[in-house]
């Protein structure tokens, strides 16, 4: 198949291009900018563009099966400061972006939303896909508004959707510079020396899927003949202190841990229900977190420190 | 009360308006004309420039208590067509009046969204305001959206909200120039002689509130010390042909109808469930269908069709 992973240069994104690549499909990434740990790859036609160029995305579309969007210009922590350039910047290109997959007849269209954000305040634990929709931070509202969006182009005009809901993703080459990605920031901290902050008091739980598990389970979903929305997630709550155990236990280091106030864009306690993905054998989650932060660290160890 | 009515002279908007002077409050319009039907009232002060004009929109803000935000430059029927132009002009916009509202300290701001529009497929009957919010038409999305915004304004920024979710108002001066207010449609044909047309087989059942029941309930909410979403509505389902027996009966004609393939933006069956407003005390509807309807067809007859 022939696939355009927008916003393919990000860490799901990296990894889920490796996936492709590994299955045989033809890979073509969309994105401002090229990876941030690894020079190109030699398979990967890349092409490196605003997301506001329509021209550069109608041609990056062309004959492809499979869009896989990625793309976001925010992350909880950023968003909710200038929202009116939030919208612009993620949901105007992204109707953009469903007008040329109708337009150029694209076969499926899987949109990358989140399972951390969309939902809101938890009214049952673990959340499942037919929870409320409740978003609290501007990048959660925008998430729900292009999901809706998506099931009106599939309804309005065929355009073959899936929207996937993942949880916390950690793993190698998982940037730390926009406060997202609160495993790699740990370890990085500790290969430094540094402290580092938790917000509240730790014990808020969130679901975390180490990024190979994530990746085979999009693809899984995403080549199959899946529509609607799946959460991706490990099904388990674990709480920062616990983390930070693991941490100190996969490292032999003590962390310096400091404790801060907790931030109001943050759902504090949250664990998928992934039953849906079970329940259609597009296989599970096989990391550890002892396993995965253990991978994380090894590529710490080994990766010099760009920014 | 200083007030302002964004949309002001629109068909809702100018009922609020005489609602508004004759309880002695000091009111604004802002719109992008004057109305329709009759000419500039006395006592109020107008303020006509499109809605994208933020300087003007500033200077309308000033020194107001309360905002009642009505504008929209887009219905149902014609929604969906240009999404990107569709956001642009309606929730963009009302991102920047929100921003406004915030600067200019005003004390309250209520959002007409819609009771028809933002739930979607109705999974109960009446539908309670805590009913899931799954919008199928582009303005079904945009308004559920302004209104995820709304509480995020509230909570981020203190700015006090109330949501209001009418049914389907209906009432002298409603236009019938953009396929909404089936009930004016019906009898201006009436009066001309023309046929109407039905989409589906006329037994879908809406929920009609009369223009006054409507502003009062929404004047004693918005006066009074509420915030978070009211649905505002009749709570009785009619039916198109309860409807033409009831139009038949008050005009004593014979309706041509004809009966057209029904509207995928269109909800079939819905009833509001207005328990909330009952129990908080806030007016109940008073006008029988009978009698609204015979008072906008004595509107009818008296109006001289503009367009």
């Amino acid at each position: 198949m022939k696939v355009l992973l927008i916003g393919g240069n990000g860490f799901i994104g990296s990894h889920l291009a490796d996936k492709l690549l590994a299955e045989g499909h033809y890979v073509r990434i969309f994105d401002v900018s090229y990876e941030r740990y690894r020079i190109q790859l030699p398979n990967v036609d890349y092409r490196i563009s605003p997301i506001q160029s329509i021209p550069d995305l109608y041609e990056s579309m062309l004959g492809i099966d499979i869009v896989f969007h990625l793309a976001s210009a925010s992350v909880p922590s950023t968003s909710g400061i200038d929202v009116v350039n939030e919208v612009n910047q993620n949901l105007i290109s992204t109707l953009s972006i469903l007008d040329l997959a109708v337009k150029l007849k694209v076969k499926k269209f899987v949109y990358f939303s989140s399972g951390g954000a969309v939902y809101g305040i938890p009214e049952t634990s673990p959340i499942s896909e037919d929870h409320h929709i409740r978003p609290i931070s501007s990048y959660g509202i925008i998430k729900s508004t292009i999901e809706n969006y998506l099931s009106f182009y599939q309804r309005t005009y065929g355009l073959n959707t899936l929207i996937l809901r993942p949880s916390n993703p950690y793993g190698p080459r998982q940037g730390h510079f926009l406060a997202q990605g609160v495993i790699s920031t740990f370890l990085r901290n500790l290969k430094t020396g540094n402290s580092f902050t938790v917000y509240g008091d730790g014990t808020a739980t969130k679901d975390y899927i180490f990024i190979s598990d994530l990746v085979n389970i999009c693809y899984n979903i995403s080549i199959g003949d899946h529509t609607g929305v799946y959460n991706i997630g490990s099904g388990i709550g674990t709480s920062i202190k616990e983390i930070i155990s693991i941490i100190e236990a996969v490292t032999d280091k003590k962390a310096n841990v400091i404790f801060a106030e907790s931030k109001n864009y943050d759902v504090s306690n949250f664990i998928l229900d992934i039953t849906k993905i079970s329940k259609d054998q597009l296989a599970k989650p096989e990391y550890s977190l002892e396993k995965g932060i253990s991978k994380v660290w090894n590529w710490v160890l080994e990766t010099e420190s760009i920014h």
